[in-house]
């Protein structure tokens, strides 16, 4: 990809930001890089608690893999220093600190996750504790004497909560300002973070100016939509999919989404490029091709970027069998057949559908065998008395199935 | 000192303090420390750049040394640290910082004025570098947490630069935590300082609280006006009196005083009490006692804490002598004759004042001689012409005195 002109490598990184300060400023950076043949240094800072990663994550990883593909170096930054200013309730500062081995472990988590995207042969991973632990007072001083409570106070949540009288911890300040620190002991060339960053990300520009450095470029990209394609990505929401989970798990999360999320998921969660990605809605919009071809073709290609390509076309497989060809899923589990079942040589299907949760009450079973939607061992029963021809009964209500041994 | 009753010692302790929080704070601590036979720790803080301190300093010291005069404990605490942070304009940041050998030579400096005052015994001279440099990032996160924006913006000074859009750096806001942090640090019981100080010492309490020791007692003291009685004593304004200067200057600045500010003066530079000062005050207006007398009192007991009992008599001495006596002043200089003033054999007087600058001018010493105001030798001269009977001429012209060599 070193071949590409410099418009085609603007392209090729702008894709997917929500903004950048300033395009222009980028240009000239990767030409005069160029022209030394040195490699942009691309700061991007997380959280030291090491959380699970899921898709929405990888938005901001993915486009530091961007930079990486045309050469330049991204920089991981654990803010294990910084970590203990951010909650504003003084929360994290009461939790006792962590240990070097835990903030180790931790770095070791993130490390098993983010080379699933990114270069490590390009890639420094740093705590900014490196330089701010040592910092002492009298720099710190001379570091806060560079930005201005005014400046401070524009920030929206800043201005919001001083407007509104709930209290700014004064050590809230010092989270932007160490921040834009990071970016001059690391001289970097592009700081790139989720829009609700940019206020930091600028502040950083103004403190490495302080400290005799060209301001860094700032990208933000957008929060990701969760899969309900309305609130963004959030554990808390669960509406996400973890990059650590299952092929079969996330094929079935990512099936489940909008056709409109899709192209989204398109843009965010893929390497392909706009033009790409537009050739793909074109045809599906023609009729040329099936939406859900699509989506499988998106969910092969997302899971393929956190388990191997074996792994996400068995994924695609079974979820082909199960969903669409209702087939019983091959690794469906036996169970016991719950007691009180079994009378008089015959199983009760109501009962059955209802202890094993595949209805959620015996009048329901039995509303489902009237309608015909329950099979046994392939075949339909609509009696309430079945006679077992076999030690198990493979059960199907719908999607649900049960493997019951006798 | 000791056997005072605890009224008397609150008595004693509460003269000449603008505003005490609170009074009744200040004699449960005195009771508590006296139960316990504990001196209380009174700090107070100064600047690093040592100064030739003024009398104007000494309002502030003399407090310290009336807590000495109970048995407490006094903590001259130098801000080497926070020095940094002083000034708004940011100049000091950028002045290169101090010297270890600076510090220490500034250090002696203040020790030499000060014992002038206080009692080496019951002091102790400290630098808020010992506690602040090694300081660290998150202990310093950890302070900040302790103190709202809010709070700080409520300071006079950031509340009228805050709304007038001048700016404000953060490393000002760290200046009233970190002078807090210092009373934590000190375990101090009583903080003093200048009226405009009064913020920052009850930052102070707040901090202690944070860090679970009871809150110092803050108490603040007004401004010391200068010899013109109306702006405040400062060496820029040509208002003050320098301790370090030779007693016959300061006696005859401190003669210069109003009555009404001799009385302000009794109460801010004596260790008299409020009821001996009103003694003296009433047999003054009751014309039993002449205000000089009262003035050269002050003016002697002034002195006699910063030189000797003895150089404070001798300058009393000469100041009677000089200005109510008319005689020369004991260390008048001998200056040769200026040239064209002696004019075969006799001495131009017209021209030897003007030449000597004891006239502005020849017309206007021809005007004295004529006004019989001129004395050589301690004779009245009218004539132009005087004819030298001695080597050296001791010349008067109202209160001015030249001794010419011939």
């Amino acid at each position: 990809m070193h071949s590409l002109t410099i418009d085609e490598q603007i392209a090729y990184l702008s894709k997917g930001f929500s903004e950048i300060i300033r395009v222009e400023d980028l240009k000239t950076r990767l030409l005069e890089a160029a022209k030394v043949g040195r490699p942009l240094r691309v700061k991007a800072g997380f959280d030291p608690t090491a959380p699970d990663l899921h898709l929405g994550h990888t938005v901001l990883i993915r486009k530091m893999k961007h930079f990486q593909d045309l050469g330049h170096t991204a920089i991981f930054l654990i803010g294990d220093m910084t970590g203990l200013i951010g909650d504003p309730s003084g929360r994290n500062l009461t939790r006792p600190p962590m240990t070097r081995e835990q903030i180790a472990a931790n770095a070791e988590t993130y490390r098993q996750q983010i080379f699933k995207l990114l270069d490590p042969a390009k890639t420094e991973i740093r705590f900014n504790s490196e330089w701010l632990e040592p910092l002492g007072f009298e720099p710190m001083v001379r570091l806060c004497s560079h930005y201005t409570v005014a400046r401070l106070l524009e920030r929206d949540d800043f201005t919001k909560r001083y407007r509104e009288g709930s209290p700014i911890s004064l050590h809230e300040f010092l989270y932007p300002v160490s921040q834009g620190y990071d970016s001059v002991a690391l001289r970097a060339d592009v700081e790139l973070g989720g829009t609700d960053q940019k206020f930091n990300l600028l502040v950083g520009r103004e403190i490495q100016k302080a400290y005799g450095q060209p301001p860094q470029i700032v990208a933000t990209t957008p929060l990701l939509e969760g899969l309900d394609g309305v609130q963004k990505m959030s554990k808390s929401l669960a509406n996400y999919v973890g990059i650590t989970e299952a092929p079969a798990e996330m094929f079935k999360k990512l099936m489940s989404i909008s056709d409109e999320l899709m192209w989204r998921y398109y843009e965010m969660l893929t390497d392909l490029s706009i033009p790409e990605i537009a050739v793909l809605r074109q045809r599906v919009e023609a009729g040329e091709a099936h939406p859900m071809e699509s989506k499988i073709a998106l969910a092969r290609r997302i899971i393929g970027d956190f388990h191997t390509a074996a792994e996400a076309e068995a994924a695609a497989g079974e979820f082909n069998r199960v969903v669409r060809q209702g087939q019983a899923p091959s690794d469906l589990e036996t169970i016991d057949l719950p007691e009180g079942v079994l009378m008089d040589g015959h199983v009760r299907v109501d009962k059955l559908l209802a202890k094993t949760g595949m209805a959620p009450s015996v009048s329901e079973a039995v509303r489902r065998l009237k309608a015909n939607a329950v099979e046994i061992n392939g075949e339909k029963v609509v009696d309430l008395k079945y006679t077992p021809n076999s030690p198990e009964l493979l059960v199907q209500s719908g999607k649900q199935w049960r493997r019951v041994r006798l």
